[in-house]
């Protein structure tokens, strides 16, 4: 299923079902008012998030669970993953893996996503049949059947999905890895899938552990979105949801947060199916959630600036003015509980050394970091931006998204609704500001991909691929 | 106190007592007999070690505890080594910061050190005051009493400890930050004494949570070296430890364990107190607990013969012929629970740029992974050793701490005393393999410390300290 750890930028979303690919590729309308959300908390403790949309006579019925693969215990990476799957299973109302034939009988469509920071179920379905999926989705959050033998089954499933999502995959492995070295000690270092080694032991017991623990109606949000009234949601939420009791240990502890950076890292990975090689820069720094009043915000912008799309200053530079590079880009990875990431990337065009790129990204990053950017430039970031967000709002999926994974990382329905106010009071001294402090090599790790091993890559190296650590035998 | 994860090599160990620095300064003396060591299994599962040497009527007693940093809750690093300072407070029978001083007045030393897989406390006495100290130790490993106020006092004094010792330190601060890359999953990363943000956390509770869970007879070893006999020294355990209760849930969990490396790592830190610039080279390799049979005792010969002193290859390559560097070694860290590193360092001569030292120390490196090492390399390596066992015998401390080291660590007595012999069976082959395996350049990461910003350093850096990132605010 899919994972992430944030909705913007989609550069790492995989996205499996028909239904949240198609509505991604929404396409631009004129303006489209906002949506008029309301909020409730049942008496269990659930919030309920309601957000009516008229035009057609479909719903888009969505659960947020405040746990991710960041909440595993140690050296079980990879359960809250595995236990999304798993929720496809049965309850004593829902046979075997009948979920999503039941949905899909209804006439609805439905998947589900774990991140680091949250898992999601949801279901777009016409909305009579809304009765039903709460029901379902209901019953599955606290009935979960699991034999150990459809366990045993579903993890040959995910390490299947490891294997073709990562393992084949060598920016998939080298993003990894970069992660694995740019958090020294929290568990955004580990990947969401799971590390192998781990994920091959992965039990029952693992499952209904983290299950129990974390599956409860005061540790979730609903969102639904579509043609109903915020009177109607709560009437049905409070029967259907209402009644699920609420489990007082299940809100997650704080993770162990990361240290102050201070020394630059690089990760350089030799694969013959990398095609051409690549330079990739990831800042650790803070999101939306953890930034001072603003700051996530002005790095948003600069981000925009540097590196989004084939206007940014880095593909101008890199790809059409020098030439060194056939593409390059770069994203913020803002909307996390506990702190954001800035990620670059550039493909050498042609054999131009990886070095010389380097160079090249790195003067980018100075100039921004030393002079700022325009007037002109943030003031085109800012009305893309706007623009964006109320694109967005003509879309019910990604509107149910914006609020459920928003409240689900920690930010309020108001930081949610006036981010397009916030990201406009940024001033080019704040941006100029935020690229001095995050665009700090030490707080980056550099990844460099090579078809063939790269001169950083000397040393007694050897073609074959490296021998696990025998397990410890004691 | 003194922290460290292995004995061998020495490196990273600061001894703080004067009885231990004493102990290590051991002069090399005519071959001394291996010692009659006698063991024995307490009813309550406490292990029991005596080596008889009547030399001088004077005791080494230690007590090893089965836990180390490694073994840590998430998020609350440095609390094994909190613990051990904590554990020189007081008792029902022992005021106030009385035992060190208690022990003093008996004549005897003590100190007590903590590990990634061990925590040990040990005193040197006359022997007519054995029973005195292991009463005094057997009474702090369950009745400790820790008030809100000596917590919160000595949490300053391990702060002061990691100021003076980490960060007033580059060297240190890079080989924290080497760990860090080095281990992607594995808590090897984390350093025993903790991560600043964390230490300043610590709590009487997180102190007496680890203590409650891990202090107990049947995770404990005792080892007595000095003038006493086996008897003796059952008889007196049997009666003063026999009598602490069992606790059943006090074994260590495994830990997450290393995922098969995949991707040559660097790290790059500039410090204006580095003085000379020098180069650093870890590899993830097993160890002596997790290797295959003879392979640890290759991976040591290896070792010996790559970077050990002034004979090594290193050392004649770099310093010596080519004159690029003023100093280069390395070692072996093998007594380890989970795993084992290698380490290689070089500091620049002069001003020599670090990439010409890397590529000589790779060179000197691929060699031995291409064609091994002679056979009279071996022969003085394994010689060398054998020797260094052989002093060690000579050295009460230095023998208790080997039995202690080892049995914590998940070795048995017989692989304890036939490290000679296996030593000896390996073969130019068998070392050569080795080397192949483990000297693979994606198991590894480099470290680059440089007193200004070094050319790899380039990019948007700035010299002020990197900020640390906002705690989360959730």
């Amino acid at each position: 299923m899919i994972r992430s750890r944030s909705p913007r930028p989609l550069l790492n979303l995989v996205v499996t079902a028909l239904m949240l690919a198609a509505s991604l590729a929404a396409s631009p309308r004129p303006t489209v008012a906002a949506p008029k959300v309301e909020t409730y908390k049942l008496t269990n403790g659930m919030d309920v998030v309601v957000i009516p949309d008229h035009r057609a006579p479909v719903v888009t019925h969505m659960i947020w669970y405040r746990v991710g693969a960041a909440d595993e215990p140690k050296g079980v990476s990879g359960i809250a993953h595995f236990l999304e799957h798993l929720m496809f299973k049965s309850t004593d109302k829902i046979p075997m893996g009948e979920f999503s034939k039941i949905v899909a009988k209804l006439g609805g469509q439905d998947n589900a996503f774990t991140g680091q920071d949250v898992t999601s179920y949801f279901q777009r379905i016409a909305k009579e049949k809304l009765r039903t999926v709460m029901e379902m989705e209901a019953d599955r959050m606290v009935n979960l059947r699991l034999t150990e033998k459809e366990v045993l089954t579903e993890r040959d499933v995910i390490i299947e999905e490891r294997r073709s999502r990562i393992e084949n995959n060598p920016n998939a492995i080298l993003d990894e890895q970069m992660d694995a070295a740019l958090y020294t000690n929290h568990p955004y270092g580990i990947p969401v899938i799971g590390w192998q080694e781990e994920m091959a032991k992965l039990s029952q017991k693992d499952a209904l552990d983290f299950y129990k623990r974390y599956y409860a109606p005061n540790n979730a949000i609903l969102v639904v979105a579509g043609d109903v009234t915020g009177a109607e949601v709560e009437a049905l939420a409070a029967e259907i949801y209402g009644k699920v009791p609420a489990n007082p240990a299940t809100l997650r502890d704080p993770r162990p947060q990361e240290p102050a950076p201070r020394a630059a890292r690089r990760v350089m990975l030799s694969d013959p199916r990398a095609g051409k090689a690549s330079l990739h820069r990831d800042y650790v720094v803070p999101s939306y959630t953890t930034a001072a009043p603003g700051e996530a915000e002005a790095i948003d912008l600069m981000m925009k600036v540097a590196a989004d799309g084939a206007t940014s200053r880095l593909y101008r530079a890199l790809v059409v003015e020098q030439g060194v590079a056939s593409s390059a880009g770069g994203g913020y990875d803002g909307a996390a509980l506990d702190g954001g990431k800035l990620s670059f990337y550039a493909v050498a065009a042609d054999d131009v050394p990886l070095d010389k790129i380097e160079s090249a990204m790195d003067a980018v990053l100075s100039d921004i970091a030393k002079n700022g950017v325009t007037e002109k430039e943030l003031e085109r970031a800012k009305n893309s931006y706007t623009a964006e967000y109320i694109y967005e709002n003509d879309n019910q999926s990604n509107l149910a998204r914006r609020y459920g994974w928003g409240l689900a990382t920690g930010r309020t329905i108001e930081q949610i609704e006036t981010w397009p106010e916030a990201i406009g009071k940024v001033t080019a001294d704040e941006v100029k500001k935020a690229a001095q402090t995050y665009l700090d090599i030490r707080r980056s790790v550099t990844g460099i991909l090579t078809p063939t091993p790269a001169t950083a890559d000397a040393g007694a190296a050897r073609p074959a691929p490296a021998a696990p650590l025998p397990a410890n035998r004691s």
